[in-house]
């Protein structure tokens, strides 16, 4: 049996309304599709921890700027449907992008200072497209808990941000970042990677173990932390650093030395795909 | 007996909460306070329509721009509690600025085309400090019906135009514009004016009402009622006009010819104090 599946708000909101109503916990999953582990740990955990589950899958446009990669962004929604039946979903919300955005949209959602450097400084009004979905979406299922993924940490402090400032009822929670066998973190953007591409996209995770190393080794300071993290990143000759940083995982303020609580993230162009991974320091 | 009052968003939540559980309807009047004949008729049908009733007092720094009034802007609490516990309201609820805007918030609601023009013009950012403090109320609250005057005309349908765009499930009611004996439109900022300026101030209402004989004559040009407007506003040697406009109620943009449906507002300085009003044309 397929899990049921909406395209349409109203119904989406009925269908949860209803779930409410029996004093049921409903928990969503907001993804763009093209399921991989790291959304199926998701999955698990939100089927895990409440009565009702649904799903979404909507590329949305509005956090995609005119260069990016929209068109190309990997679709398989057959498969997507088959991984939410296997792991109990119980609503899959399909919308397309005129069921989201009719004739009129005009509204935005939007948080200032987090969404402004790391990938917002390369990505002009990404969290603003991502903010105005993912409100949308709160509002549409009414969720109790929501579910993202760590490896968009600087989404994920974004979201609970304008959860805390709107006084959005919703309790957002981050769950750990899913990795390959060799270390390379699951991402729907890995699939633009060429054979010779894969390889040298670990350098990511390497650099983040060589940052791991360091600080175990009792490097404190933020920048021989970030020096050793770009000199791995350096000797691949396919990657270009976008940014590597050390900071506060709420704020995304710097932390210039390393104490009990950092964020070190980095973004690094694999020839023309970006990717993103970063380490969660806590000690 | 004094209403309740709350000026914890958390409390004024878990209130709430309670009477949705119990199946109760949540109707809510947001207010800046000074509550006059206006608000009092948003209450009543408010009441009358539900069986739980919230007024929130609160006057919004974020609608404020640094050079207009907020220092200034009339505040009478105690009066206020006791309009609404003569009005059956249910909850007053009464927060403070660091209480809608904790240290560290940074989230913003807005409505582009909307907000741009009439008010939006001369009062950049207003319409953003509206919509993200009603997002605010309506979250906390979660109100099922929400109450709004029709003299704040640009108001109403940013207001509508945001709960569309972001699927928040409340029902937006404008009611009709409440005035005194001599048309003036109540207005908590009718306080400011003196004698000379109170009798200056009726230029708003004899334009619209000449607006209306026009229309009643058989003038369907937008341009020929302006100008009728206008001449009867600059006979006001205390007025300055600020715009008169006449556009659909919901879209706002401008309808040269009036036809089943049109909004003609209208905003004059008389003196220092910025006033307005308007009328719905429906046919």
């Amino acid at each position: 049996m397929t899990p049921d599946t909406a395209t349409d708000a109203e119904q989406t909101s009925r269908i949860a309304a209803a779930w409410k109503k029996q004093g049921l916990s409903i928990a969503l999953v907001p993804t763009m599709g093209y399921l991989h582990e790291g959304h199926i740990s998701l999955i698990r955990r939100a089927r895990r921890e409440n009565d009702r589950l649904i799903a979404s899958i909507f590329v949305n446009p509005r956090q995609f700027s005119p260069s990016e990669d929209l068109a190309a962004y990997p679709r398989n929604l057959e498969r997507d449907l088959e991984i939410c039946r296997n792991e109990g979903v119980d609503l899959v919300f399909t919308p397309g992008p005129e069921q989201m955005y009719p004739q009129g949209f005009q509204t935005n959602v939007s948080v200032e200072n987090l969404s402004g450097g790391l990938c917002g400084a390369s990505r002009p009004g990404h969290f603003t497209g991502v903010c105005t979905v993912v409100c949308k979406l709160f509002n549409i299922t009414g969720a109790d808990r929501a579910y993202f993924g760590q490896k968009d940490a600087q989404q994920l402090a974004v979201i609970k941000r304008m959860v805390r400032d709107l006084n959005m009822g919703v309790e957002i929670i981050g769950c750990p970042i899913v990795r390959e066998a060799d270390g390379l973190a699951k991402s729907s953007r890995n699939s633009y990677l060429n054979t010779q591409e894969r390889e040298a996209a670990l350098c990511l995770s390497r650099a983040l173990a060589k940052a791991g190393d360091e600080i175990a080794a009792g490097v404190t300071e933020a920048a021989a932390v970030s020096a050793a993290m770009r000199a791995v990143l350096d000797a691949q000759i396919l990657a270009r650093t976008d940014y590597i940083v050390v900071v506060d995982p709420d704020s995304l303020e710097p932390v210039p030395v390393i104490g009990a609580k950092a964020l070190i993230a980095l973004a690094v162009f694999i020839g023309s795909t970006r990717l993103i991974d970063n380490m969660l320091i806590e000690r």
